[in-house]
């Protein structure tokens, strides 16, 4: 079976349909590469491409979009809701079947150094790729911005781990790394009472010492008058879904709460469904890799 | 996204290997189709073959499949333990995604006619497609087998639905129609009692007056020494997953006993998995085609 690999670049152009058009077919000139998705956010002034791959198409395909980036975006030009240090701004690799996550930092350190070589632009290795504790999170590498960057690659906590320390002077710097695919998932309660909510999604938060791989808040959803649980999954394999649905079933109990349901918002990988199924039917040796039909269909997928 | 069905033609070829080549070959002779699997039993002197693809592709290479086994399968010289009425003795299309049972339905008619039409082969239309009840059930359309084809076909009830009610002189007749996929699911039960495994397979069971689509029988695993209710679920969307177990489970605990685990033998579609996960986490809203990352993958499925 074929290595699977998603890549989710972000461009700070969300503006000139000319511009997306082109980093859209720059991607899609790499043949094998599908672009699921992209979305542009004028207030932003951001675009958000998802594309998947070998591990060679996708880096490829991630490599000449943030060429054409740096042709056609200058970053002293650009103004944003959105923080952004870089023409291509992050380049995450995730991996999807058949691959390790060893192997998608491998082939983020080969992009980053690539486009440090070829293009100029200074590269940070981030999240799993990161080369210090200090380097895995995005928001602390892009803090400054562009603006900020002459400053902050002089320092030597952020010198980038390819290239000059040293902005490139239109393109600012890019960050690339390897990180788990986000499941947003949100459970409702069945109550009124935020609060209730906030308590609970302090509890189960990695944060304030829950668990590990949760980031989780509460909102009120005002429409149903109900409040929310609200969780960002960063590692689903590590921290299943099951675990967090029951764990938030458990603290509700304590205020006489019961879960009314949950949801998934946008995609999940199909293992984040299946982990939880064997969980709940105690399936013995299920290989979802080779039981679960659609695997056997999958690209590179060959009866040969 | 692309219809794909899956195609599980039985030929009575299970010993002389350069025949089931050549039947592999005119499967594989279809561009688009995929070959997942073909396995070959001598005892029961008998081959299946699952392929897969769009309702066109599936349809074609069933039918040059089944016309290379008129050409070098004679029923005449052909001894085995399985019964069989054809060369090509069973055509079942089955529904894998995008695609309505009702499409297959029409794919089996097509394919049937066709087979009738240009191989001269009288074809019976079984399960989902069958024309009357009495010939849903493919044992009761095979009973009396290719040496009682001659007297059978003469009667009114078993007139084929295409092709002329005489059997071909070496390749019988075929039986071809549309089901759903079947899921082999077994629950190992805390205990050494069998009589209790086959109290439960009959209270779960259609035929005894259990749940619909659901076959189910006690076993014994010997070397485990544990009971165990092995079932086969002929419709996984009407009678899900969870539902057995959760069944089971209730009629167990009034001998005091537990469920050890489940197994799923084989393949079994992702969805019969995604809804037990959707049930068990209380899931609003979710669309397994639409959230489901690996969906986005399957073949014909296009971003354009």
């Amino acid at each position: 079976m074929a290595k699977l690999v998603e890549c989710v670049p972000n461009f700070s152009e969300g503006i000139r349909q000319e511009v997306i058009d082109a980093l859209a077919a720059a991607v899609r000139s790499v043949p094998g590469v599908i672009l699921l998705d992209y979305s542009a956010d004028p207030n932003h002034n951001r675009s958000v491409f998802t594309l998947m791959g070998t591990p060679a198409e996708a880096g490829e395909a991630a490599f000449l979009a943030a060429k054409k980036a740096v042709e056609l975006i200058d970053l002293t030009k650009h103004r944003g809701e959105h923080p952004r240090m870089g023409a291509v701004d992050v380049i995450p690799f995730v991996p999807v079947s058949n691959i390790t996550m060893e192997e998608c930092v491998a082939l983020s350190r080969q992009v980053a150094q690539k486009i440090a070589a070829e293009l100029g632009i200074p590269a940070i290795l981030y999240e799993e790729s990161a080369s210090a504790p200090h380097r895995k999170n995005l928001a602390d590498i892009r803090r400054g911005e562009f603006e900020g960057l002459a400053d902050k690659l002089k320092q030597p906590q952020w010198q980038p781990d390819y290239g000059q320390p040293v902005a490139h002077p239109t393109a600012g710097a890019v960050a690339v790394g390897a990180r788990m695919p986000l499941v947003a998932y949100n459970i409702n309660l069945n109550t009124s009472d935020l609060n209730i909510a906030n308590s609970i999604a302090k509890i189960i938060r990695e944060k304030s010492g829950g668990l590990k791989y949760v980031k989780s808040i509460g909102v009120m959803l005002e429409e149903r008058n109900i409040a929310q649980v609200s969780i960002n999954m960063t590692n689903y394999e590590q921290t299943p879904l099951y675990r967090v649905f029951e764990l938030v079933k458990v603290e509700a109990r304590r205020y006489g709460v019961s879960i009314l349901g949950s949801e998934i918002v946008g995609l999940a990988p199909m293992n984040a469904l299946v982990d939880s199924a064997r969980y709940y039917l105690q399936l013995e040796n299920f290989d979802a890799g080779k039981q679960v039909l659609e695997n056997c269909l999958l690209p590179g997928n060959s009866d040969e």
